[in-house]
């Protein structure tokens, strides 16, 4: 394994997730494929409507009976009965005769039209006068006109909404061919970090914040939380959990010890493990430099920030589009790079040399939305209840002004 | 029951709505609780930190011990030893010495500020310059600086997100009251419907639409998904199947047999109801004039459109709104109505009398987002794909012209 890699652009990690295929693919029923994203383009199978359909209330017609009509010398139609809803009709339709037909029913065979109830009158009992033609597919959905056997539905890579899945519901296709979605393991780690189910804290010892945030970013992202814990920060401790992580999981993440410094065993770890390929050693951006990510056989690992401002936009920045590509989403899709565009409220100032990643906190305002940069030592846990998401900064940028508009990247859906 | 009312305005009926009460409270452990409603107001228990913390790399010192130094003139302190991360220094920093200290470590007894190791030289191993003075508290959180013990963390209806659930963390609250989320059942009739598990389709059937984009709408909505079913269009089916649906839900959606016909149910199945009280019967919008909205005791029924598309959007603007308040949220907060700006790209000519909902489907082109009205037979569930959200048209307005920027009410998350 290379052990140093030149420092990354943000840019330039985002292009290699994007190249990272999605995982291998499962069928499943659509009744829980909503989210979900489609492995192969989906072929409609049959048609739809499955019969000539009325679109109208009013009577099935043979349309040549129905020409030259007009108000003062209507068609006479004799009435041959009526199509009741959801039922099929055996008869043919004669020439000179209607049956009433309600929207959604069954045309007769030989019927090709239907006039509306408006345009009828009712002579008696068996007799109905037309005072407006019809042509051949009036008020009439013919089979197959809505959907037509063969007609590519979506296309692979497709997320499936609640809407799509009716579509297919009405077409009898009752399962998908959808990408799996990746199970991810959450480890913290730090000697400081206790969990957080600990009630009384010892001196010195923090609880742990970045597994729950972390694991709650995961499910947000319609991934599967695998394994969450908090590790000792020690090299035999952390190899053995994520060998073990990377039998049933298909990322892992672990926060904490990605810094340089005396306890950095991240790369450690990822030396023990066989299949370990460095792709990422660092981001030329702030906070998030000590961000790694690698490739474990076909699994990845990514190691964040322990700090939990920084492993939150991290996350966001990287770990979100690489779960959208590996679900088979476009990693620049509306799910991996939830945004929205706000006007900034007061002047933000960068330094030069490398992208600052600024929080941000949203409101609205004279109908304007508006984004306050959340200042404050990034030590300080509260300013996470503050921010809504991040706006760049990048390299060679000193600053923007008051007023300008910017992409707020949400940490949460738009 | 009041049998008929005055058909309403969808104002109003989301006024209505807007008065809902949430549901009863449970109490949920943090790592369940992401999109979670508080059902009141939650305050830190404990100080955040919970000691004296460094916020930088370097030496804890006493602040006055470092007054006047600089790099002509430094300060020569002692080092007294070193503090370790997550552990607790018992020692007390005697005048004139310093232990080094890392970003996150805790202070010894006495000392109070830390500083940074660059503004230090090591003289030998038990001396150090310091070539800048601090203040007292520089590069320090103080107990509690972060968040004070009593201070309101997040008010009744906050919606919990990932980072919110991570400050409780940090205080050790492993659990929290939120508003129960609603069970809701998706009924839908039609005797021309069957079940979409149905294989070969009888002859003037379809396959059942709505309960499979109402059931993905509902879990879209956070609400919990219960019962889904198709029933025969027939009184005591219905009237037996609802009684039964609200034993166990808190919203039945009867999909179908709402409009004003000869197999319309809908208003004779509340009868049945012992606790019914119409609230609703017919709203001033097209498509969805035949909604119905009813109390049941302290539970809700609506009956929407079989029309496909209609009941997508009538889900849209009142169940999802319903289901909001239900949770606790605003009846207007950004997941009960999701919305994003758009300029039309055509005409969208109206009719006077009603308030239109236009299907729209949105697309990006040169940076601005398009909303293009679906057009084409509303029957069509092929129109069910392309739409993305629908536009309001209000009742006095006949239209827009292209390059009008409209609010849309996205049918999924924005």
């Amino acid at each position: 394994m290379a052990q140093f890699l030149k420092v990354k652009t943000a840019e330039e990690v985002l292009e290699m997730i994007a190249g990272v295929p999605g995982l291998d693919c499962e069928s499943i029923g659509i009744m829980e494929a909503c989210g979900r994203v489609l492995a192969g383009p989906l072929v409609a199978p049959e048609p739809v409507p499955h019969f000539q359909r009325a679109t109208m209330d009013g009577f099935a017609v043979r349309a040549r009976d129905t020409f030259g009509a007009t108000e003062s010398l209507p068609a006479l139609l004799q009435l041959a009965g009526e199509v009741r809803m959801g039922r099929r009709v055996a008869m043919e339709l004669a020439p000179g005769t209607a049956v009433a037909i309600p929207t959604g029913g069954m045309l007769p065979a030989t019927a090709d039209a239907v006039v509306m109830v408006e345009y009828t009158q009712a002579l008696d009992d068996r007799t109905i006068e037309v005072i407006k033609p019809v042509a051949p597919g009036d008020n009439v959905l013919q089979v197959g006109e809505d959907l037509a056997p063969g007609r590519t539905l979506f296309a692979r890579g497709w997320q499936l909404r609640p809407q799509d899945l009716g579509v297919l519901a009405a077409l009898g296709v009752g399962s998908v061919s959808v990408y799996r979605q990746p199970r991810v393991a959450v480890l913290s780690t730090g000697d400081e970090i206790v969990p957080w189910e600990t009630g009384l804290l010892p001196p010195g010892k923090i609880r742990d914040i970045n597994s729950v945030v972390i694991s709650g970013q995961v499910v947000q992202a319609s991934a599967r939380l695998g394994r969450v814990a908090v590790l000792a920060d020690d090299l035999t401790e952390l190899t053995a959990a994520c060998r073990q992580a990377f039998e049933d999981h298909d990322l892992v993440l672990l926060s904490g010890g990605s810094s340089v410094g005396i306890r950095d065993y991240t790369l450690q770890v990822l030396e023990q493990l066989p299949d370990a390929q460095l792709l990422v050693h660092g981001v030329a951006i702030r906070p998030g430099k000590p961000t790694i990510l690698a490739r474990v056989g076909t699994k990845f690992f990514c190691g964040l920030p322990g700090q939990p401002t920084s492993a939150m936009i991290v996350f966001t920045a990287f770990v979100r589009p690489l779960l959208a590509r590996m679900q088979g989403l476009d990693a620049g899709s509306a799910p991996a790079r939830a945004t929205v565009r706000a006007v900034l409220d007061r002047r933000l100032p960068s330094v030069h040399g490398r992208a600052d990643y600024v929080r941000v906190a949203l409101r609205n305002a004279d109908g304007r939305r508006l984004a306050s940069p959340v200042f404050g030592k990034s030590a300080m846990i509260s300013t996470l209840m503050e921010a809504d998401g991040y706006v760049i900064v990048p390299e060679h940028v000193e600053g923007y002004e008051a007023g300008e508009a910017l992409t707020v990247y949400l940490f949460g859906a738009a």
